[in-house]
């Protein structure tokens, strides 16, 4: 009965999603509130969900030409003010340091909600030459933006993330780092969490505070709103000339460089919890899960049952598979439900029978599915299955986004969709600004991207009527 | 000539140390200043060593159990208050946040200089039963201490660290913790860094704020001056009780649990550079050198000669060697200073001749040493010549070490040593802060700790001829 009571205690996501994610975050084991508003504790099972992914993502930069670096936390007030564009959209939201130590500072500061100033300023210092360009640099680290209203991994006042930030010679190649690094971010959501995301550009409206262009990948939650998932920059010339960074071309000529940024944050694990999740809890893609495989001993008292679940964990670890063997003293119901909960993609149960017939079970945490295996088999089966269950994830997650992505040709179509749906919309937009803030105050719906594949489903603005000049997906997003 | 001027521009550490140290860590592109008084950018060259510690020290933390987590970087006031001598030991030297956004706080924070506190207000909530113990996390992260004076890596306003923490039902258990990664740091030193430490005990006047035992490594630099190069604490049950932690335990009774943590920084940069580094630079110890090997092509126009290096770069890529080829437009000569002053443990020559003649040239960084190899064996020849150097380097350290370390049974032998001479001095102790605060004022020398590996040079205290309680390593320190 105790398993029964812990899969209670999850609102189920059709009754409140909301509550759902929230329980999961919780049952799950992923993090703790603290005393700090805002901010919370990556526990052991969430931190570990960052560290494969941050060992993965890593990996693809380093193979690009990334170097990673680290900048200083704290931005003075001086220097976030450089640049018009991005002090207006960040200074409403930054937390101030006033004092170091028991003096007053002559200079406050503020614990960087991004750090464009910092490297522009360390750029000014570096690039001399075109001979010092291109730099590709990258750091990992922990920004604080002082938001109302928190949520753990989708909004907090403390967050972890990467910020790439690049310098070039030619406006060209600063597009192509922004464009080869939203591509990269497209398919690591794809291949690693398992997440098929709509890459395009943002509006006007939506871009990054100093940007002279945005391009989002937007993925699409269980629920039906969007989440934008990672964001590449591309700043032009701008923060160059506002922070006086030049260089001496080979034609011995000073010119501006042209810059890029580039992030993603710990809320892609909000992204996997909300697409991939379910009423038994967190489903964890094979390639982010910190343990990829439980074995539960059935009737482990029993001789040679604790022995054969560790032969198997040998076996499966001998296969670079991540697995643990749960011996504790709970009863096998309490430990499936455990193991359910925290999203392990396989589950090998082995008892006194099973080892008799030279067997085990293998259960699949994405379809429940059950199957019988040959112990001489196991270890090949179960690394083809996390394949398996990998693909079969991501497929799942791309049919239902198929599903929950309409197209409105007229305003009737439009609203009616937002008001009985939940979902993208595809439609079109003639450029003004005003259409998307009527949009935005009459159904709290956003223009999410202008997606890089462009089609015409109709002549003119979905809200104004006048010709179209661009394919829009829009949506409600957290 | 340009080889020349390169080496010219670094002091030499017989002249002036201190100079030569901040040249080195200029030179060798490792950091460069901000615009944030007592901050630095970690460049790529300097985080890629820092990532190489990271990541071996971390491999070895989790071999012990170690699970990581991430807690948020402030502290509400009220939170930093509540273990009396912690604060007082922090609260001078901390970051204070008055502002978020555009609204006072209710509560200042500081930006966390250790996280105790909030280990021990995480803990409130997790731990309420001897089945929820022991827990053995760590977090890397930035920790922020207001410094008046600061230099790379040894002492800046923020910088680069891990810090575990660990609750246990009892004391003897988080002794056993405390030394368990007392003696990890020790061989981590050793193994990886080429660094041989003394490990021993803190005095209490020098011990952590708020710690029952501090325990540490002591490393010597080139110049004799000592560098704490980690440290590990017991803390009792002292937070517990400040921080109304408790326990049911099997007995059914109410139970403080007992505390640690245990600390290693970026500081260890600064050790590698100030053990290992000559008046060429830089010199890495292989385990950390993110270039293990450097490629130099003489005559790289000639036919053949830059595809040679490539097969070489490959056969050594393939053996897991770091390794990269130099074919920019410089001279050999200029290479071949540049790579000393990175401090590349292995550069390889290789031109026409050589590859006539079926060979290249090794050249080590740490003596000088060259000597020629066939092709066929080179990347065998490596792999072995980075294993020897890797030992060369920790047994010459530990020569230099030994010679610089001093024994001293009477007070004139004491301040002869510290007058003529630097290094650790071995002299025995009563256990009177009054002796310590003494020796502190009169020669600016401090306890750096009480050994492990305790010897008797004498039966009286070096200070006030009282009778003796301990050995003590004195010394200079950064």
């Amino acid at each position: 009965m105790q398993e029964k009571k812990q899969v209670e205690q999850i609102t189920s996501m059709e009754e409140d999603f909301a509550q759902w994610y929230t329980d999961v975050v919780i049952k799950a084991d992923l993090i703790d509130y603290t005393s700090v508003k805002g901010c919370m504790v990556f526990k052991p099972a969430g931190y570990a969900i960052w560290e494969l992914i941050q060992k993965q993502m890593d990996a693809r930069f380093k193979e690009t030409g990334v170097e990673n670096v680290y900048l200083p936390m704290f931005i003075p007030e001086s220097l976030l003010e450089k640049e018009k564009d991005h002090v207006e959209g960040f200074a409403p939201e930054v937390a101030w340091v006033t004092h170091g130590g028991m003096q007053p500072l002559q200079e406050r500061m503020c614990v960087r909600p991004t750090s464009e100033t910092l490297f522009c300023d360390f750029y000014r210092n570096e690039v001399h030459s075109y001979r010092d360009l291109p730099k590709i640099y990258n750091q990992w680290c922990s920004v604080v933006r002082w938001e109302k209203e928190t949520r753990p991994f989708l909004r907090s006042r403390e967050f972890l993330w990467q910020e790439g930030h690049t310098i070039h010679a030619t406006f060209e190649e600063a597009e192509e780092r922004t464009i080869q690094m939203l591509n990269l971010y497209a398919d690591f959501c794809e291949q690693i969490l398992a997440i098929p995301v709509v890459k395009g550009r943002k509006t006007d409206k939506e871009k990054f505070a100093g940007a002279e262009a945005t391009y989002t990948i937007e993925a699409l939650m269980h629920d039906g709103k969007a989440l934008q998932s990672g964001t590449s920059h591309n700043f032009g010339d701008g923060f160059a000339k506002a922070f006086g960074i030049q260089y001496t071309d080979k034609d011995n000529t000073l010119k501006y460089p042209c810059q890029t940024s580039w992030g993603s944050t710990t809320r892609l694990i909000g992204a996997i919890i909300m697409v991939h999740g379910d009423n038994n809890g967190l489903v964890l893609p094979p390639k982010v899960a910190p343990t990829q495989v439980v074995i539960v001993p059935i009737r482990q008292q029993q001789e040679g049952v604790l022995e054969a679940a560790d032969r198997i964990r040998k076996d499966l670890e001998a296969k670079g598979i991540r697995v643990k063997v749960d011996d504790t003293e709970k009863s096998p119901g309490w430990k499936f439900a455990e193991a359910e909960m925290r999203g392990i993609p396989v589950r090998v149960e082995i008892g006194p029978k099973d080892i008799e017939a030279g067997k085990a079970v293998l259960a699949r945490r994405d379809t429940g599915e059950k199957s019988d295996c040959t112990l001489d088999a196991l270890a090949e089966t179960v690394t083809t299955l996390l394949d398996t269950i990998q693909k079969d994830m991501l497929e799942r997650a791309r049919q239902r986004r198929d599903l929950q992505t309409y197209t409105a040709a007229t305003k009737e179509e439009f609203e009616k969709i937002f008001a009985e749906k939940s979902g993208f919309v595809k439609a079109m937009w003639c450029g003004d600004v005003a259409c998307e803030n009527e949009i935005k105050e009459k159904l709290s719906v956003t223009s999410r991207c202008m997606p890089f594949e462009q089609e015409t489903v109709s002549d003119v603005c979905v809200c104004c009527g006048r010709p179209a000049k661009k394919l829009v997906y829009w949506g409600r997003a957290y």
